[in-house]
Order: C-alpha cells, then sequence, then structure tokens
C-alpha cells in the first residue's frame, strides 16, 4: 500500500446552530458537536484507506468557547499518523460570530479509527507521510499518546514506552 | 453548600438502537453515543448543583464492542468528584442483544462540566461525599486526571501533581 | 416459561426538553412523550418476554401539567400483567423542573405490547408475578381494562366480564 | 361565538414511512404514528378555535395492522365535539402499500384538546355542530366517552352518567 | 395503460413549523420546505404511476413570504403531465398564520419525477388527461418547460421548440 | 461596501449518506440534498454580506445521478454575482462512492439569496468580482438567469433583455 498524506484525507463541514444544538443557554452543546466531529473524522479515514472504518477511541476534548445559536461552525478532520489498522485523526473547530462574521478557533480533538472488513475485523491501512511543519509535530505527538493510551489500558509497561520519557521525566524527581 | 452523594446525581437513559444511528456496518455510531452520554451526564451534574451546566471536556472514551442495530443501550452517569465550580462525571454504558437479551458493559467515559450562572459565568458546586469502595476510587482518580490534565494544558508543573508521581515514577527509569 | 417479576422488565429514560420537543407555548408536546414511552414501554415489553414486541394498543392518557423548555422528563416502564402473547405496560413520568429541581408526578399511561415471531406472528409470553402492593393492584386492574377493550372491540358480551361488574353495578340502577 | 362543522376543522397529512420509523421488524412503530397524530390533530383544534391548544388526553388508539417501509401514511383529523374548552379529536388512519397501492384504513384514535390563552388558563371555544350521519354519530359517542373518562378519574358519579347507562345495563345482570 | 386525472394524484401534508425549521429570523427555511415538496410530490407521483419514483429535477421555486413559528404549513401536489417515464408534478403552498388563522398561498414550485424499476432503470408511465381549466393550462405550459430544460441541457435546437417560439418571438425583434 | 471575490464566499459541507436521507431504492433523496444545498448556500450568502440572508428563489437542479448509502456528499457554495440586495450563489455538488472511493461530481444548483435586516427589510450587499474563468463566466449567466426570471415572472419586457436575446435569436427564425 501506497503512503498517503494528510491532505489526501483532509474533510470539512459547515454547520449552522439551530435551536435543537442549543443548551438552556442558547449556546451549542457539546454533544452535538462531538457528533459533528465524529462524522467527519470517519470521512477523512475513509479518505484515507478506502474501507469501512469504525471509531476506535476519542481523546481528551476540551471546550472553550460557547458558540451562539445561528453562528457557523467549521470542522476539519486530518488523519495525523497510521498504525497498522488503526488511525489518528486530528479535528479543529472553527466558530464564526453570525453576527461580526469574526471566526475564531474554537476546539481541538483527536479521534482514533480502525479500518475493518465487512465481518469488523481489523485490516491493515496505508502509512501516513506527515508534510508541513505541523503535521510532522502532529505525527510525532501521535506516537506519545499512543503509548500513553496503552500504559492506560495495561498493554504497555511504562519502561518501554521510550517516547514518554522526556515528558515525564520530571515527575519522579 | 451541603456535600452530596454520588447516588444523588445519578442519571440513566435507555435508548433502542434505530436505523439513523448506524453505521455503514449496521452498528452504533460512535458520535451518537457520545452524544447520549453528553446529555445524561447533563443531567447528572445538574442534579448535582442544581444550576446551569456546560460541558467543559472530555476524557478518553473507548468504543470496545459494536452494538447492533435493534440492541438496546443504557447510559448511566454519576459525579464523581466536584472541584470548585466543575464537576468530573462517570459515564458506564452497558449494551443488551435484542435476540440474546444478554447485558454486557461496553463503555467508560468520563465527562467535566462547569457550572454557571444566567451569563455563563462559572459559580461553586457542592463537594462530593463518595460513598461505596468504587465511589471511592473514582474520587480518588479525578485528582491524578485533574493534575494529568492540568499538565498538558500547561497550567501545573510536573513536578507539583503529586498525585501523578506514584504511577509515572518508572517512566524514568 | 419461568414467570417473572415486573421488577426484572422496569426499564427507563430520562429526557431533557429540548426546543423541537415544545409547542407554541414552550412545553413539551403530548406526541413527543408519546413517543418516548412508546421506546421505553417496548424495552420493558422485550425484556418480559425477550422477542420482538409491536405496540397493539395505547389506553387513556391524561396530560395534567405543562413540562417547560429545559426540564428533565423521567420515563418509567414496567410490565403489569401478561396474557398469552400480551403484555400490558405500566408507564409513570416524572418532570424536574430545571431551575428549582422540584421533582413531580406528571403523567400515567397504559400501553399493551404483543410478543410476535420474525414473520410477525404472536407467540406467547412468560406470565407476570407481581410483587408489591401496587404491582399486585395493577396486575388486577389489568384484567378489568382487558374486559373493557374486548366488550368495546365487540368481542365478549358485558355479561361475562365478571371483573367489570363490580365497577359498573350502580350504572343500571 | 358562531358554532362550527367538522369540516371547517379538517386536517390531514401523508407520510412515507422512512428508516428511521421503523421498529426491528422493518414496520411503522407505535410511537412515531402517535407522534404524527399529535401534531395533525392539534391543527385541527387549533383551526376549530383559532387559539394556542394543548393536547389534554388520548384515549383508546389500536395498531391493528403492520405498515411497512416506504408505505404512505394518511392520517386525517376533524373535531367531533367541543365541551367548554376542550375539543374531542376524532382521527382515522389509512395506509397505501407502496407495491400494490391498495389503500386500508388502519387506525382511529380519539385525542381531547384544551385551548388556552398565553398563560395557559383554559378558554372556551365554539360549539360543533355535526353534519354527515358519522358525525353526528361520533358527536353522540363523545358524551359517552366524556362520562367515562369523569367516571374513571372519579369526578363524576356512575349513576349520574345517564349516557352510558343504555350500553352497560346488561353489565350488571 | 389507462390515462390518469390530475385529481387522482393528489396528495397534501399539513405541517406545524416547529423551532428546527426555523432560521434566524425566526421564520421557516427554504430548505425545510422543499424537503417538505419532495416528499409529499413523490407520493403524487407515485399514485398517478403505481412504481418506484425519483427526483429527476426541480424548476424555479419563489419564496416570497416569510412563514412564522408555530403556523402552519400545507404543501399540495399533483401531477401536471407525464411524458414517457417522467411526471411534472405541480405544488402549491399554503400558510396559515397560527395568531390570525389567516390563509394565503405562498409558494409554487414544479418538480419532475422519473418512474425506475428496482435496478433504476426508466419505465414509462399512464399519460394525464387533464380535467379542470387550470389543469389544461399548466399541461400546456409543461410542454413549453419541457422545451426550455431539452434547450438549456442542449439536447433540442431552439428552432425545434414550437411551443416556445409565441413566448419568445419578441426577444429578437 | 468594497467589492469582494467569490473565493471570500465558498463554503462546504461534507455528509454520509445515513439510512434516513434515502429513499425506496436506497438511494439519496433529492429533498434530503436540497435542504444541504439551501444550508451551505446560506453560510456562503451570509460570508459575502454578513448580514441575516433569506433564500429567495431557487433554479433549475438537476439529479443525474443516484447516491447510494454510505457515500459522501460534498456541497460546495460560492456567490455568483450580487445585484442590489440579492446574491445569487452558485453550488455544485461531488458524491465519493464509500466502495471505489471514486469522486465524480452528480449535481448543479443555482440559489439566489436576499440580505435582510432584522425586521426583514432588504438591505445592499457588496458587489462581487469575479477572478477565475469560470467565475467570470458565471458571473455574466447570472445576468442572463435574472432577466429571464423577470420576464417569467411578468417584472421584464422581452424587448429589453438585452443580454437574453442572443441566446433565443433563433427561436422566433
Amino acid at each position: 500500500m501506497k503512503a498517503k498524506t494528510p491532505s489526501e484525507s483532509r474533510a470539512t463541514s459547515t454547520h449552522i446552530v439551530l435551536p435543537d444544538d442549543t443548551n438552556t443557554l442558547g449556546n451549542l452543546m457539546g454533544g452535538r458537536l462531538m457528533y459533528w466531529m465524529d462524522v467527519i473524522s470517519a470521512v477523512a479515514a475513509h479518505r484515507h484507506c478506502g474501507r469501512v472504518v469504525v471509531t476506535a477511541s476519542v481523546n481528551n476534548i476540551s471546550f472553550n468557547q460557547p458558540v451562539g445559536l445561528g453562528d457557523f461552525v467549521t470542522v476539519e478532520a486530518k488523519v495525523s499518523r497510521a498504525f497498522g489498522s488503526s488511525m489518528e485523526v486530528f479535528i479543529e473547530v472553527w466558530a464564526e460570530d453570525h453576527k461580526t462574521i469574526s471566526k475564531s478557533k474554537c476546539n481541538e480533538a483527536i479521534f482514533t479509527f480502525v479500518a475493518v472488513d465487512q465481518v469488523g475485523n481489523p485490516i491493515d491501512v496505508p502509512e501516513l507521510t506527515p508534510q508541513s511543519d505541523i503535521e510532522k509535530q502532529r505525527f510525532d505527538g501521535a506516537l506519545r499518546r499512543r503509548q500513553l493510551s496503552l500504559i492506560l489500558a495495561g498493554r504497555m509497561k511504562p519502561k518501554d514506552a521510550t517516547e514518554l520519557k522526556a515528558i515525564f521525566e520530571d515527575l519522579s524527581e
């Protein structure tokens, strides 16, 4: 399988925040945004591998900024690294205030998908070759995030997580 | 404000997986489940504090087991710890196969909510007093998760994260 | 087939009233609540018999109390009696005002489901053994309701409806 | 207020049964049909009185005939009698098989609505003058149904329910 | 195949404008109305031919009049002409203000459907015999609209569009 | 007001075709696609003018190619010309087969929006300066489409439609 670039998987979607997307304060509900993230990152993962993909896990998502009724939300997803049958997808979210038209980044999130065949067994996907500086940085971070996940799931011993060491060295000082 | 127990905030919801909830393999989409998680954990957080709550962040969620069309999904949420104006909510998900009626746990997730007043400013919430062993265990874990979040967000120095040290000591061996 | 208790079939769901659930006055629409009732009572009936179930009939439902936007609605269903292939399900609905957090019962309803095989033919279900006083009372009431339904449908002669006599004796005084 | 005829309130709606409207057998769910009934009977009640209306109660509904995916469902509602601030609405449902185009009646239901002012207090509605034989028959039946409701709710003594006597006389033979 | 009349295909649907149907001004969104138009005109086309129908094209639709939240919208569709496997459907839309109950026509639209077999190949449909004056007028107009479509799609030479000539003669004066 | 380019208004959205988006043949319904077109072209029009916009009219849309369940649909909209308070938006739609990942253009459509103030009165929008060849071609075509609309609506005399003459000259030969 030929390696692919992050741009080849890029997928975006723009939504208008409608009444049923909002909470009691009239702002976009976290649950709706996560649904939009899941759909568009599935498109990105599918574009990378051309196979059926299923959501495997979600890493930290922060909701820093309220988004109001009638505002526009753009969700953009790109594969940031591939490991065997799994793909890490990096998601960025921008909000446009419909009164001022000012646009600002309001969220980042990381989802992981697995490519499966028609009976649901995992199958390998193409490797990813990052191009830009930010893509390379996310590609490197993906390995550390994967090691942290494996440790937390009890499937890797901390001492084998070579990539994580640099970060957490001073924890045990 | 009088401290509350996790049981006082308990909220549950049972859903039938309908066609629009499923992906190309006919299984429940991750995005739909996250939407259900967000709603029911908002109810739990609201029951703890009696104020408007907004989703602040989502920690790791793993999707280990496919859930099929027509199956039942029960999502249960309880507040696991309170910190100032924020509440960590622990979510457990069970699936019931509609053919065999066997029930099994398919997901755990942790969401954090913040209580706000009508203009969206954070306001303090009651403390949480865990009762059962598992509630105490989650209460303790919440502090480590909070320190990890603060470090990753660059708002705490690793050496001050006393609770995290025990876990990551062997990382720098 | 081994008899079951009402508790074994118990199913509940909590919803936040969102904009599309409300009428022109900003209160929960009856039609949405009936949809929620139907889904959760189908879960209860399925838990009792482990077979596909279809809605057979709906008895009187009263809507006594308006439920506002942003409030929480909890729908709870338990099988109240089984007759051959049909199950009567008793539904109770509570509303929690999201400003005062006061909780009050706002509805009761009775739905009847039939268990069917994969081509839609009715199949027998386990009997129900009521436990608590209220469950016994509903179990007894179910027979009277069934006789009333059969009479109204012209499938039973009034004089054979022994359970109904006590109630309606004074109608012909 | 000038009395109105049932035809002046007539409201109809035709739906195509889509995937999310169906249960595990691929047939229209009872809960969806009740939602459609509620909306169209609210339109009929509103056309009768020109005021905001809220669902007050639902009488027996029977689901006799499965309706398949892709079939058309037509729901027709007409006010059948008015009592003070409340209106009884008679609903008939037809299904058209999308393969054979044969059309058959699959349900009848009776809903009651109350007209309210902007703060939710009941207000009187025009009287109804039935025209056709079937409308007169439903008009008469409405009184018996109302008496039965009041008795079951403990708000009328059976001996005062003069209209009901004829029907239930033989119950006490 | 026996020719049919426009009345035999007539289909109508009445909707209440709910919050999610509205734009930032609180008025019915064009996109929602087009969805309702598509469903009900598919029913009309299906009633004409008794076969699966797919949307082939949409002609001009004008949105002249805002329709508010809580208002009723009635969409009525009738086949206006049949050509081989395609059917032109004429759609009229009325809005009823829920405060004044005044009813006015707010839109007209023309959709074209094609009848297809189960693999999607076009199949012939019955001819249409217009009855009333307005139906005859639409029947005649359908031929001019068809010629205009064919010219714009480059599939007919303007000089062969005999029906269009009368209208556009003065264009080249 | 400073003139803007088409690129400044560009808006796109990618959707996965889910079960409720499909007709009886399992293909994307025209009505759903029109809803998606309306939302994303409203975003484009809003980006051009920064004001509330309402759908004014829809020109011909053709549905040439069935799009299957699970496929991806990308809708892209750009303002093609501005006239006073109205904006013509050009929409292109691509479908990606989820099995073959082949991508093809499946639709074009033209919507017109009007910018309004908070009480719904039309207000002027910036002019549009086309950049690329295709944008210039659409800019020119917009004038002819506008003249045709005005003539068909009886608001312009054919002899004044100078832009249309070239096209229809041979109609009257």
